[in-house]
């Protein structure tokens, strides 16, 4: 592929004519593709070309190895210019032409609507605006911590610095030092809603020299004054060479093609045919080539499925478990502290790169990072009251080699930044989530604190593992399970001190001898005539329910789903078996866990008399155990409807 | 209560004093609050006091008629200073200060951990932090809209300008000209973490000056200078009279007790009993005090319950439907759009206020809301891509005696924005969203703009609504039904084109007889060997199915339940008495509406031979009958199931 050095001063004629040549190669790909598919962004990828073609060329990049941990990265935020991007991927050998051009947008090809990662050459995958310079930070933040050379070019568009997000990720590259980041905007001042101004007033330049990044405008049709500004970035020859750059690269939306220049109609509407014939005869192209793409593509099997893109691999050492004994009372986040810190000493080793990372958003102590961070300050990252970003930039860590863990509260960690997991999730992060504070178990400070949603929300994320830890021992356990799984994971846990779980014997249930295993239940406790299916702070209280009953003359077992997902439907069916099932739980009744069960339930057929019990309503604010009481989730609520349901048969 | 008359240039000895000794007087309750709960944040309540006292003194607020409707609009957006803010309304008389004392942050009561607007005086519940601004945004631009004169004061803390949903606040009252509103920041400079620059860096007057806001700079503790800065404000004498003004007032955390100052640990910890002795002593108060309160709290029943706060009516006139006969092909969201020109046309009247208001994200056409803008330009907001903003301005308006309608796509409308609604909720809005492009009937635009999963957010917002229209008959029914309920409504719909539903002879099904039932289903066919369960766009595919099936001897029932909250439970109940019940939907099948009929069947204690059909995995970039027909969601496959489900009994 066509390569520069940026210790030339400027480009040759040779090479100012080459990308030319190529822009308007690319900007054939583009239209025919665009009109192919007959849908797509044919307006920005024309603006974004020469950005793209610069980009690469300065890149460490290789067609040949686009996987290579040490290459550059390149992010494209604004993912909808996907017809851009792949031209120019296509022009630079990571793959022919043939298969984008007849696959884009097909089901089942890697060529997608908004890009993929599944293409090679593609970083991550965008399309909901604002989110992509977050994914450049986790990058760029990764070459420092590791010491590497690989900068990060994020390519945005002008629109989408309109996301509150996009502020966010300035900032915190500013804080961790990212002079390694280069972003290019392509200010064409068109979006869909028209003049990007009009839509909504923004002084760019002003905003972002407000961050405290260099700014530098330039002419985005200019492959020479682009190559400056580049060269500039990488040399360092920028005002402050230890901040980020940002180059606003000024042009013109559907450049190159007469009749599509500065038309907002073309940013998300291909060219019709006749119209895309006329532009391909603009642009010096056999107008007609149209139809016999559109001809071969009428019979054209997929031939370019999505390419796999695993995120680098990390091992970790997970380490003895902590044991509590039966006199401990702490709360489980105590325990994520300690285990979190035990994995750091093991696995983040003085002298060398952190393996493990925390970050957080202003709650490190409630979230009990605080040992972590003395231990690694390096590896910590306190991101600010910016969750958004946050759970965007962990993301992006967790594919570069590292074990990340994301902690706050649950109404941030989940409620917050849902779309961002989801993003993640799409990008086959390796996100490890511990959320301290779920339910109304954090009490007093009220509904807005008070997550009492997030299974609902987290079931809706395909593949994340769902553990929701009893105690402290259980705590310990799964921490140091999540650390050693490949993919995302959410650990939660309530805010309040919890008694150890114990067995009849009164052992610790999850003694020396406990192992985790996902999608199994723990059978605290057997029983004849019914059960409480329950998890994480309701636990004790079930427990307590339990020897109410007990003394009534009713057996009722106690068992604990601890594996949200994977489900541990076998111990549930086996509930099922025994008798009517009170579900208990810190959550709405409506997306809880009562509600998992009982789909379980509903598909195996079993007709089993069954109760849930959560918030009807949202809880307010006040001592949880006050509350628990008034929506008759204290323990002897909870024993007088299980003794109703066990008598009503 | 103490009042300022802004036209006066300053402030005399006697009201310098009087400020100086109020200051001392609040102090002392905000001590006792936190200290008698045990919870709670000082620090910032106390460095926002001198603010606060002057804020109310000079807007229109009567403590005698709290939610008069020309009231000047005071919102906290840093809601944990609640201590502050009540004991700044206890001291100008809004309630006596002793249920305040005695029921701070306990269940039942008013006066909960972060503001409620259950509290009079209070405009908006805050805690997450960084959206108080977009509901302030919502309240001026109401006075706007109105022709009103009152005033939106917004109170924040520095450390949640951190929040990307701020700048979006900023840019959009700049675009509205919100010249109402003004802002002032407790600049104390510190925050949870610790010194905000540290936590992370930014330069707040630069940020806002940015964003073209006035900015002005005082010392927060000076009664005189806040004065002055608020005259300004109320005057007109800024830089620009026609943008918003933000005041930055430098204060000290803790401020008014000498060992609290400037220490981070009494953010969020009240002071232990003898310390707070101790502060009682220094602000010149009896110590002694504490221990009477808190033995007074003791067997304190809660006398200061929540206090209604309606959202302004508005009288809504739904007009004749639209009907849509068996010859159309349009999509729902058209259909949405002729409705809401309708709904403008009755209700917009000229030379009036707006009744009926749209906001969108940069997706005006997509949303079909151009006939609205054409007909009301002034009722239009383009917002931006601005989603979290977005959301959280629509709620603040709703309340504010429109008719709001909030549209964009599904995975902005619900994903990105999900705790914005969340917290709107929590705010009793009034919000209608219709959100078109749900489902992977998006298409081409792949996984990033699927919303595949918007049922288990949905489900878990409390009193959302959820109406998803099956044609552009139903979808005209629902947007007018829509448009005279009180709560916050959602309507769902696909992107495509859909065919007219029609019954069996013929005519279309949602004809000029059919009226809309909220928590009813519609019984499209019926069957005696089972039943399709199913909604929107997958009502034709279900259709297709039986015709498949009734080729091969089988009668299979088609019921749409287009109402999902509330949900129609008699109509579910009775599918399952006939047989087999097939439910199929473009929604992730875990959480979608196969879930949520499991459930109900689980509780109803059903036995029933039950499948679940949708999105085992996100779909991908494709045509969308290409998608449907890969994952078996295509007439054929869907009719092979409900075969193999009815011979398996």
């Amino acid at each position: 592929m066509r390569k520069l050095n940026p210790e030339v001063l400027e480009l040759s004629a040779e090479e100012r004519q080459w990308f030319e040549e190529a822009f308007r190669r690319c900007a054939r790909r583009v239209l025919l593709a665009t009109t192919l598919a007959g849908s797509g962004h044919p307006g920005g990828s024309l603006s974004t070309l020469p950005s793209l073609l610069m980009v690469y060329a300065l890149a460490r990049v290789n067609p040949e190895n686009p996987r290579d941990p040490e290459r550059d990265r390149v992010v494209i935020s604004h993912g909808h210019i996907s017809p851009g991007v792949y031209s120019v991927l296509a022009e630079y050998g990571f793959f022919p032409e043939e298969p984008f051009l007849l696959e884009f947008r097909r089901a089942g090809s890697a060529f997608a609507g908004h890009v993929e990662q599944a293409v090679p050459g593609v970083e991550w995958n965008t399309g909901n605006l604002g989110q992509g310079l977050s994914a450049a930070c986790g990058m760029a933040r990764a070459a420092k911590l590791k010491g590497k050379a690989f900068r990060v070019f994020c390519l945005m568009g002008d629109g989408e610095q309109q996301k509150g997000q996009v502020i966010e990720a300035r900032r915190w590259a500013v804080k961790f030092g990212l002079n390694n980041l280069c972003v290019i905007v392509d200010v064409n001042g068109l979006q869909i809603g028209g003049d990007t101004y009009q839509v909504m007033p923004q002084d760019l330049a002003a905003e972002i020299e407000a961050t405290g990044w260099n700014v530098l405008e330039v002419n985005g049709h200019d492959f020479e004054a682009l190559y400056r500004s580049l060269r500039n970035f990488l040399t360092g020859e920028v005002p402050r060479s230890d901040r980020p750059t940002a180059i606003l690269a000024r042009t013109v939306m559907g450049h190159g093609v007469s009749f599509m220049e500065n038309d907002a109609r073309w940013h998300g509407m291909p060219l019709p045919p006749d119209l895309c014939r006329q532009a391909l005869a603009e642009l010096g192209f056999d107008p007609e080539e149209l139809d016999q793409w559109q001809e071969r593509r009428k019979n054209h099997p997929v031939s370019f499925p999505h390419q796999s893109h695993d995120p680098e691999p990390v091992e970790i050492d997970p380490g003895e478990p902590l044991l509590y004994g039966p006199e401990v009372k702490t709360d489980c986040r105590s325990a994520y502290g300690k285990a979190l810190l035990s994995l750091a000493e093991r696995n983040n080793l003085p002298g060398r790169p952190p393996k493990i990372l925390g970050l957080t958003c202003d709650l490190e102590g409630s979230v009990k990072m605080t040992a972590f961070r003395k231990h690694s300050p390096a590896a910590f990252h306190e991101s600010g009251i910016q969750e958004h970003h946050t759970a965007a930039v962990s993301g992006a860590l967790s594919r570069e080699g590292f074990l990340v863990f994301f902690s706050t509260f649950g109404v941030f960690a989940v409620d917050e930044v849902y779309n961002q997991l989801r993003l993640n999730v799409l990008n086959r992060t390796a996100l490890k989530i511990v959320s301290t504070h779920l339910g109304a178990d954090v009490g007093e400070d009220g509904p807005t604190h008070q997550c009492v949603d997030y299974l609902g929300l987290l079931l809706s994320l395909k593949d994340f593992e769902i553990y929701l830890p009893a105690d402290p021992n259980q705590t310990d356990r799964i921490v140091r399970f999540a650390a050693t799984r490949p993919g995302n994971v959410f650990v939660g846990m309530g805010r309040s001190k919890v008694p150890v779980i114990l067995d009849e014997e009164g052992r610790p249930f999850f003694g020396p001898d406990y192992r985790f295993e996902p999608g199994q239940g723990d059978w605290i406790r057997q029983g004849e005539h019914g059960t409480f299916v329950t998890y994480g702070t309701m636990v004790s209280r079930c427990l307590a329910a339990r020897e109410i009953l007990s003394q009534r003359g009713l057996s009722v077992g106690v068992l604990n789903l601890a594996s949200v997902r994977p489900f541990p439907r076998e111990d549930l069916l086996r509930a099922a078996e025994i008798g009517p099932i009170l579900i208990a739980e810190d959550h709405l009744v409506e997306t809880g866990l009562g509600a998992r069960c009982a789909q379980e339930l509903a598909l195996a057929g079993k007709a089993v008399r069954l109760r849930l019990r959560g918030w009807e309503e949202y809880p307010s604010s006040g001592k949880p155990d006050e509350l628990f009481a008034r929506a008759g989730l204290d323990p002897e609520s909870l024993a007088r409807e299980m003794e109703a349901l066990i008598r009503s048969a």
